[in-house]
C-alpha cells in the first residue's frame, strides 16, 4: 500500500544540530531496562504540545501546559519516564513533576519552565521521584546527539519495537531536519494505551507557526490512528524547533517556507503513527480504511472511525475473512444519514459491495478472500453522496491482543 | 448481584393463553436443527415493535413496520428464521420477506397484514424462500401452546444457551401472563449480532399503550446492554397481545392496570436482556456498570457505556485484574466534563479511587483483587456531582470472544 509519508522519511538512528539525547535505567518500576530519557536543546527552541482530552489529565501533562504557557512557547528539555505514569496523582503528583522538572533546570542551569515532562506506565502510584532523580546527573553527562535509538528503546511499555522517524527539506538556501521518536501500541483502544512522541527539529520558526503545524500534523497522523479523539490520561505530542538552521525565520505557517516545513512535520508524524499501529498489541494485519464520496470530511471521518473502531471487524479481519457484511453494518451505525443503497465496499480494486448489495460474480469470493491473506489491506467504502473523504489506519484483533492485556496491569 | 427483575420472573417452560407455537428444520442454511418458528395468536392481538436504528436495515425490519402500520397495530401471526438475515438484499430481499408472509397468511387464512417476520444469519445472500415455504404447512400443523423452548432454540445462531422467561401479575379480577423468549450473545458489539425477541401476553391493551410500554421496557432493558443505541441489521423486539385475559381494556398506559403491565413487561425484556448478557460470546463474567452522582441520566449513562465497551478494560475483567485505572481512563474520555477530583470508584462495596486518587489502605488491593474472582462483579461509579444514575450490563472480553469471531462468518 501506498503510504502517504512516500519515501522521504526514513526510519534507524539520527541526529539533529543542536540536540542531545540521552537514556538510563532508574529502576523505578522495570528492572535491567532502560527507562528514562532527557533530551536537551544547545539554544533555546520554539516549543509546541499536543495532549489529551481525558478528563483524567496525569500531572506530567498539566505541567507541561503550565510551562509552555510560562516560557510563551519556549523550551530547553523534556525527561521522560516509563513504567509509572503519575496519573491520577493529585497534588503530591503534580509536585513530584514540578520537582523533576526542576532538578534538570537547576543542573542544566536554565529556568524550570524550559522543562516539559511525560510519563507513561502504570496509573495510580507515585512517581518515584528520587529514583529517577539518582540517575539525572548521569543522564546530563550521557547526553550526545546520536543518542536516539536508546531513547526510543527507553520510552517503550507493551511496545515490540523501538520507533523512530526523519527527514529533510531545502528551506531557503539551506537544508532542514526534522525527526522525532514514539510510544504507544494497543490500537484496539489507542486511547487507553498511552501514546508518546517526540519530535525535534533545527528549523527556524515561531512558537505560533509552530503550534499550527503541529496541530495539523497531528491531526493528520496520530488523530487518525485514534478512534473519536480519545486519549489515555497521559497522552502527549511535543516538539521544540531550535532555529539552528539558517534560514529566514518562519512566522507565517501558509509560506511556502512554512509549508514545506509542516509537509515535512506531517510526514514524520503519519510515519510514526503508522509505526505505532504496525505495533499494535498482537496486530498481524494493517489496515487502511477509506470511507469516500462523502457530503463532508466529519460524514468520512465518523463513519471510518466506527469501522475501524468494531471488535467483530477486526476479529474477522484476524480470521482472513472477507466478510463485507460486517463492515457494512459497522458503518449503518455510524450515526450518519446516509443512503444505503447509494454505498459500495472495495477491498483494494475489489467491488465487493455495489448500490447496497453484494456483488455476484464469479470468481469474486476468491479474490476477495486473496485480499485478506496481504499483510497490509486497504478497503474503500463510498457513500456515493458527495466528494469527500477521510482515512484512519488500524490493525486486527488477534488472541495475543486478549493475552497481553489481560496478564498487563496499565 | 440482585437483578432488577426479582423473583417475579421465571425461566424455562410456559405457555400464555390463545398463543400457540412451533419450531420446525427448514435446512436453509443449518443442517439438522430447527431454524424456524411460527407463533400464532387464536385471537386478533395488538402488536407492537422495536427495531434498528442501523442504516443497513433488513428487509424482515421494513416489512413488520410496513405491515404494523396497515395494520394500526395489529398481528396474528410471527414467522422467524435464524442462518440466513435477508439484510443488504435490495428489492428482491423484500420481495422474498414479502412472499413468506402471505404464504403463512393464506395457510392461516388471515390477512397477509397480519403476519409479522424476523430473520438472523448471515448478511448478503437472499432468503431460501422456498425452503421456508416447504416447512410452513408442516409449521401450521405443529403449532401447540408449549413449544416455546423449541422455539428458542431454533432461533440461536452463536447463542449456546435458549433464553425465555416468563412472569404474571394480577390485573382487575384476573391473572396475566407476559412470556418471553430472545436470542442474542456477542456482548462486546451486540450491535451486529442480531437481537431478537418476542413477547406474548394475553392482557387487554390497545396498540397505542403497548406502544407506550414496549418502548420503555426496550430502553430499560436490551438498551442497557448495548452502547450508544448501536444496532445490527435486524435486531427487533415484536410483542403481541391478544386481550385474552378478562380484565378491563388498559388504554391509559398511566393508569394503575398499565403500570402494572408495563412493569411485568420490563421485568420479562429485562431478564431475557440478562440472559444475553451472560451468553455473550466467551463471556465469563457478568459485570453491572453503575454510574451515579451524575447531574443527569444521559450523562451518567455515556460514562457507563463508554467503561462497559472498552476492550481494555474488558480484557482486565476477564484476567480478574481489579483495574480501576483502565476505568477511570475510559470514564475521562466518554465526553462528559465532570470534575475528576469528585470521582469515586467502587468495586462492590470496596470503594478503590476516591475524589479522584485511589485509595490506600493496607489489605484494599486483596479486597478488589477478590471481587474480580466473582462471576458477577458491581461496579459503580460515582460522579460526585449530581443525583442521576444509570445502569449498564456487560459482560468480559475472553480468548473465546476472538475464536468465535475469527471463525463465525456473520
Amino acid at each position: 500500500m501506498q503510504e502517504r509519508s512516500g519515501g522521504k522519511v526514513q526510519r534507524g538512528a539520527f541526529s539533529v544540530p543542536g540536540f542531545r539525547v540521552a537514556a538510563a535505567m532508574s529502576g523505578m518500576r522495570y528492572k535491567n531496562r532502560l527507562d528514562c530519557v532527557l533530551i536537551v536543546s544547545e539554544a533555546e527552541a520554539a516549543a509546541a504540545g499536543v495532549f489529551t482530552r481525558n478528563r483524567f489529565c496525569a500531572a506530567p501533562v498539566v505541567l507541561c501546559r503550565e510551562h509552555l504557557e510560562a516560557s510563551q512557547g519556549y523550551a530547553r528539555a523534556v525527561l521522560i519516564n516509563a513504567g509509572i505514569a503519575n496519573a491520577c496523582t493529585g497534588e503530591e503528583g503534580l509536585r513530584r513533576a514540578r520537582r523533576s522538572a526542576s532538578q534538570v533546570a537547576s543542573l542544566l542551569g536554565i529556568e524550570p519552565n524550559r522543562v516539559l515532562v511525560a510519563s507513561t506506565g502504570v496509573i495510580g502510584p507515585q512517581l518515584r521521584v528520587e529514583a529517577l532523580e539518582s540517575v539525572l546527573p548521569h543522564l546530563v553527562s550521557a547526553l550526545r546527539p546520536d543518542g536516539w535509538l536508546d531513547a526510543a528503546q527507553a520510552i517503550m511499555t507493551t511496545d515490540t519495537v523501538p520507533k523512530t522517524a526523519w527527514g529533510q527539506t531545502p528551506l531557503g538556501q539551506t537544508t532542514v531536519t526534522c525527526a522525532g521518536m514514539a510510544k504507544g501500541s494497543g490500537m484496539i483502544a489507542p486511547d487507553m494505551a498511552t501514546m508518546l512522541a517526540f519530535v525535534v527539529t533545527d528549523a527556524r520558526i515561531t512558537p505560533d507557526a509552530l503550534r499550527f503545524w503541529l496541530g495539523k500534523a497531528v491531526n493528520a497522523s496520530f488523530n487518525r490512528i485514534t478512534v473519536d479523539g480519545d486519549t489515555s490520561t497521559n497522552d502527549t505530542v511535543l516538539i521544540m524547533a531550535n532555529a539552528t538552521a539558517p534560514h529566514p525565520l518562519i512566522t507565517d505557517p501558509s509560506s511556502s517556507e512554512g509549508t514545506a516545513f509542516g509537509k515535512l512535520l506531517t510526514d514524520v508524524c503519519l510515519d510514526l503513527a503508522h509505526q505505532i499501529v504496525r505495533d499494535g498489541e498482537g496486530a498481524t494485519k494493517f489496515v487502511a480504511v477509506t470511507v469516500c464520496g462523502a457530503k463532508s470530511r466529519d460524514r468520512a471521518a465518523r463513519v471510518a472511525q466506527t469501522i475501524a473502531a468494531s471488535p467483530l471487524v477486526k476479529t474477522a479481519w484476524f480470521g482472513q475473512d472477507a466478510n463485507w457484511g460486517r463492515i457494512v453494518a459497522a458503518a449503518g451505525r455510524a450515526g450518519v444519514d446516509f443512503d444505503p443503497n447509494r454505498v459500495s465496499l472495495f477491498f483494494e480494486d475489489v467491488c465487493i459491495f455495489r448500490n447496497g448489495q453484494p456483488v455476484q460474480e464469479g470468481d469474486l469470493e476468491e479474490r476477495a478472500s486473496a485480499v485478506f491473506r496481504q499483510k497490509e489491506i486497504h478497503i474503500r467504502l463510498d457513500l456515493g453522496e458527495g466528494m469527500e473523504e477521510d482515512t484512519v489506519y488500524t490493525c486486527d484483533f488477534s488472541y495475543d491482543y486478549v493475552k497481553i492485556n489481560a496478564d498487563y496491569r496499565s
